[in-house]
């Protein structure tokens, strides 16, 4: 079932590798089918250069297992919440690419200091406040979800289409399993950029927001004239 | 039509890549013929890999599209600019790549601090001045070019083939589209460097003038004696 | 003798390379029969690429060789300290990693910012003292091992699988000559966003020590879930 | 002529390529038969990817070219002021490495932190005093050899087998043109390593002198014991 979306899975999963985005084994990526409300997820600790579509777990959004021998990534629960809170994303990954995750780690959101960063969020990485030990003790990954949909219960999660959650790491969404790498990667580029950037001026104030909104404009929504036109 | 300026303007775009220049499509190159004042430049939003001579798009000086099936890319009223008010430059690059954008974002010029610099670069980067706000709602890529011509009202273009727009990223050219290239990879490595030595010591002087003047002249005008005699 | 061990502590070594651990012939991998005592370790200065599992050399736990032509590395007495110490572990990895290296020059321990630490170290990444200049001049190596093992007087082994030697580099185990070098990595992309971090916040403060545990205990220990289960 | 001599200088500049520590044509490798007092160096501003053993310039140490029909590169008078005072040497190589390059920008020698840099560095790497405005006119890159060679009055250019040019880059030299560029890949990884430490202590005491003897011996002289006995 849902083999084509196993194989973007499998292919998303790839280039988490391919982009320089993960070390061993830490990271992942899923897809969901909305109309059968069913995610399509890496499994747990195997190998990305020997992973098959056909290793790719099928689980509803219950959390119950629907295909697939393998366990599938125990960030499952976090991926689920996302899927349910936010409805019109078709992909999410979870990395722990070095510059995001450094950033995740120092507990700071990621401000917009330029166009690039501009041209993919539409505002500042938000950073997820510390999980309480309640939390971390029952039902973890489930609850670093509902920490991302608290952060941004004011944010719009289109516009800004990923989260360092604080002390972990980043996880980024978009329309499919490679649009939420693609997001990774920009994210994992920005936070470069940003920390080098801070380093030549811890004090530096933000791009102005006149900027930051015609370069967001320029690639996404109506007026788009970035890239070619789609069919 | 200038089929070959299509084939070096190809190759350069994928020097991006080699050089790691560019993540994603994030950077595009032109090059002019002066005699028929065509510019040719690489199509927006395209893959490096998959691009062909003959997706390269020809535009007028005045932005009309002379031939090409796909838009180009939407930096391409910068490029014109610039070929308008710098009369002798065949090539021109724009990325994003990490270390000469970090400066950038940062609003910071570039020192000269050193002899790789000096062999390239006649003096120091210069950073633009921010946009204001009615120059970025109103035909913001042409006034990226105008600000740029700004800034080198008082500098040799020649002497100092590239620029930092601030809060953006760097443009750069040269005698031809792969010379535009190979400055943009120099100013890159010129950028990290100088923010490692400003890791070093925050407070550096710069390079004594008569040391700049001297390498510069190694490698450029009528007494250089780098590299071989040309034929 | 022992030619599946010499094969596994090859291939370990030719990790070294491929996970870009080491320059030169700057590290160094051995594993341990512990049925019959007997130590297999890279013989000393010789290229990774041109290795065989032939030339791998076979010590016993006094220090003597019992098969091969070549020298062995010289760090082999800390590695037999360690075995003689550590009854639990079957690999160990010696590198001159560049982050990791570079706290160990700082006599700095890295301590534990993120879930990327706690998946893999259970609590800092201990430094040792600086040896005397008696422990230099007289069995330097061994007591380089000494060293190291009364820094973790205190320590749990097993938890934390790594050190770092003060103005030297970091050594890691595990329970195989694979796992040592993974852990080897794990310390070196550790060490570079614990690097990272610290930039962005000197005085950062380390990760609750409740989602440090829960961390660990989700690889490690009897109620690990993160993987697939063991047959 | 040399032709041995050619293959191995030829060999040793593709070094710089695979060890990562040029762009461009930004470095040159030389090598002396001491016999004939005959210098085999690469020519200048050559790609190192098109360059032949029979594009390798033969030189006396008076600098007239001997054999060749391409210009050598334009650093020669630094190459031959070293052979000449350095009797030993068998090798020279000059890069623009990003590290230590970022040192030499700075003017800043690099302090011996840790035990890499002690295996192959006998003491820290001295950089140059500034040339003067008279040396950088008149015979500029004679003058660059000589503030090397002056640095060294009192130092063992043996033991510390490099030099960073203030303001310009670093100077590596060895028993043959392989050697020279193993130290030219040493002090890089050095300099960036001592770059981190820095960063994390800027008040950073040196490695302390009885260790630094140590691995300088266990590497070097007649009681070496690292690395295979050689035949």
């Amino acid at each position: 079932m849902l083999e084509e979306l196993k194989e973007r899975v499998l292919k998303a999963n790839q280039y988490l590798v391919e982009y320089g985005l993960v070390t061993l084994t830490w990271g992942n990526v899923s897809g969901i089918d909305r109309k059968s409300e069913l995610v399509v997820i890496k499994p747990s600790g195997v190998d990305y250069n020997l992973m098959k579509a056909a290793d790719m777990v099928v689980v509803s959004l219950d959390g119950k297992i629907v295909e697939g021998k393998l366990r599938p990534s125990s960030d499952l629960p976090t991926h689920i919440e996302l899927y349910k809170a936010f409805k019109e994303i078709g992909g999410i990954t979870h990395s722990h690419s070095e510059n995001a995750t450094s950033f995740a780690q120092a507990c700071a959101e990621i401000p917009c200091f330029g166009t690039t960063h501009a041209d993919h969020f539409n505002g500042p990485v938000p950073v997820t406040r510390v999980l309480t030990e309640a939390e971390v003790n029952e039902n973890y990954e489930l609850n670093t979800g509902k920490v991302i949909i608290e952060r941004f219960k004011e944010l719009d999660y289109l516009g800004i289409p990923g989260v360092l959650v604080a002390g972990h790491a980043p996880f980024t969404w978009g329309k499919d399993p490679e649009d939420s790498v693609k997001n990774n990667l920009v994210l994992e580029r920005v936070a470069k950029m940003a920390l080098n950037s801070l380093m030549l001026n811890p004090q530096l104030s933000k791009l102005p927001e006149y900027i930051l909104n015609k370069h967001y404009k320029r690639k996404h929504g109506p007026d788009a004239y970035y890239g070619q036109r789609k069919k």
